[in-house]
């Protein structure tokens, strides 16, 4: 299928990369990569890098070669699938599964990669444990506690160490910790309201934890944290392996929580980019190009262009209009655009094309896209 | 990559597909199909279905073989690449292209198909004749006029007489008369307010055609109307190839704009849904379900569940959240999301999983998937 030939070849020049094309600027990607390696070396923490941000088996790579990370984590297991098929050898699904066959797979998956996985009930520790008894295998398990985000994990405290006994008893499973993500906390604009609720996850973490040793479990992974949050919730001494992954890449919401007084994250920089081209200006004040929502997700908000004067005003499938009072845009011109959301924008796209100035220096296939099971 | 292996197989049971999935309810599916090609017969209209929606060979086929289609629309010239390849053989691109590149491209598949292109520039006239002349074949193009939407097209009215000139002028381009797509009128609610627009519109086709014919041109085609206007734009009289695309599955945005009292277009019925998985239930109020934004486009809102006094919450990138005040779902329970908005939402998939009742009747891959060029 003509979707999986790439935008451009390695050695082409940025002028001849076919719109729209999702661009990754290795300077600042590597700057990214660099800033965060020296994070968790100055921090004494481990960095289990998010995949579900870039799908890519080459960026875990250089994350785990270069980037100080000790694995990534991937959200489901056709993900992980096809990171193990294509190398990658250290993966904790940071999610619950569901089911005989999701179960089944991990447990095959795992003799040939170091794997971990999250439960919130006694039926997922059951399907895990009949799974890697069939296949003989060792899944490392981490019980997922609701720090504060409402949505999976069992209550903080005692709940925690039913879970944690049933891991324990079942041969194939290592009981590995905790799953302590707080997920809503990564795009709280206010600082005071970001710190108070990283506050209020560390307290949930620092109970469980409790309830869990008085019963003679210790738990050696204490997983969570994110790009909008790993500074706070490192300083608060509950998490010690980061799940980053926007990190990387960053996007135009973070942009925004930045605007509003944050401060970007750890001094990230964009480093991913829709590349589009103007394909109309028939109508006068307006450009049209042709990037629209097909092209990046809008769940988080319009894309930012990269250019001053301009900006996007609303995509509809296929098209992107942007205002262009005075019409300085023609027909065939490119522009940048910062997406709003990194992870759901890289979905679309079957390849990165990793760019150094005006040369195209890799491409990189999105190997887990559309793995969604 | 793992991300090719499609969700079920033909006779499976739907309990056995992996999901999330995208699933056609191949009763409905039909029905729908059928409406299109009755109306298109007492109309005397022609169809031409777009395959924007599905990117789908397959159904593709079956519109032209079954529901009364001479042709489809497509809006990407790697879309059509890849549904000529794949056996599709009357394709009108129905938008402008740039670039010297996608015109060869074009150019090239005339050699195997019938094939149109819109414009709205002598520039892209001019890279038309090119191509055509390079690879000397023939291309049919439309005008396209801005009948309201104000984002690509030139003006009603005498605008259009020059790039008409200028296309019968070139040896390998036939002009084959106007794309008058009011785009903006799908999704305007109000019937009153959709009535005018759709009036504006055709009172600017007219316009144009007048202007046209003044100079001898006579517009074989003139290309419009969505599944939202066809029945409007069809009684206005000047739109004689229907351009409807959403009409073979629907989605929740046409299901609001019925609510609002516009009538559900042509009595269509959902025909594309979301096959998702509860996955957690931890937090007691809550049941999360494996389908978030990276299973549908969220661009036209949250999908509906198509369950009795439940409702989808909240979406992230890999989870959605489901009220259930009486805590009536269980893990692994599976549920019917109607997506948001179709196009967007197929996008995402390399496959959908076309189901009679109970049991998996075909696999039709989205051939055209990510094909944003």
């Amino acid at each position: 299928m003509p979707s999986a030939r790439p935008p451009a070849l390695p050695g082409d020049p940025v002028s001849a990369i076919r719109t729209p094309a999702l661009i990754v600027d290795l300077d600042a990607f590597e700057a990214n990569i660099a800033r965060m390696r020296a994070f968790v070396q100055d921090s004494g923490l481990r960095l289990r890098a998010h995949a579900k941000t870039h799908k890519s088996a080459d960026i875990a790579r250089i994350q785990m070669r270069d980037g100080g990370a000790c694995g990534v984590c991937c959200q489901k297991v056709s993900e992980a699938e096809a990171l193990v098929e294509a190398g990658v050898t250290d993966i904790l699904v940071s999610n619950e599964i569901t089911g005989t066959a999701r179960a089944e797979a991990l447990a095959r998956l795992a003799e040939r990669a170091r794997i971990g996985v999250c439960v919130d009930s006694l039926e997922g520790v059951a399907e895990l444990a009949a799974a890697t008894a069939h296949h003989d295998t060792e899944l490392s398990v981490l019980v997922e506690v609701d720090v504060g985000a409402g949505r999976c994990g069992v209550a903080p405290g005692a709940a925690a160490v039913p879970l944690a006994r049933a891991i324990a008893a079942a041969p194939g499973l290592i009981f590995g910790g905790l799953q302590a993500y707080q997920g809503s906390l990564q795009h709280i604009a206010d600082p005071a309201a970001r710190a108070a609720a990283a506050k209020a996850a560390a307290q949930a973490t620092r109970d469980t934890l409790k309830a869990l040793h008085a019963e003679g479990f210790d738990c050696a992974t204490v997983g969570g944290a994110g790009t909008g949050s790993f500074r706070l919730d490192s300083g608060l001494g509950q998490v010690n392996e980061l799940q980053c992954g926007s990190y990387i890449f960053m996007d135009a919401d973070y942009d925004r929580i930045e605007e509003i007084g944050g401060g970007r994250p750890g001094g990230m920089e964009n480093a991913l980019f829709i590349l589009t081209e103007v394909m109309s200006t028939a109508v006068p004040g307006k450009a049209v190009c042709d990037a629209g929502l097909k092209a990046m997700s809008l769940d988080s908000g319009l894309p930012r262009l990269d250019a001053e004067g301009l900006s996007y005003l609303v995509a509809s499938d296929e098209h992107g209009e942007i205002a262009d009072p005075d019409d300085r845009l023609a027909r065939g011109d490119r522009l940048r655009l910062v997406p709003g959301h990194c992870d759901p924008t890289c979905n679309l796209y079957d390849h990165y094309v990793a760019v150094r100035g005006d040369t195209v220096e890799a491409i990189w296939p999105v190997t887990a896209r559309g793995c969604l099971w």
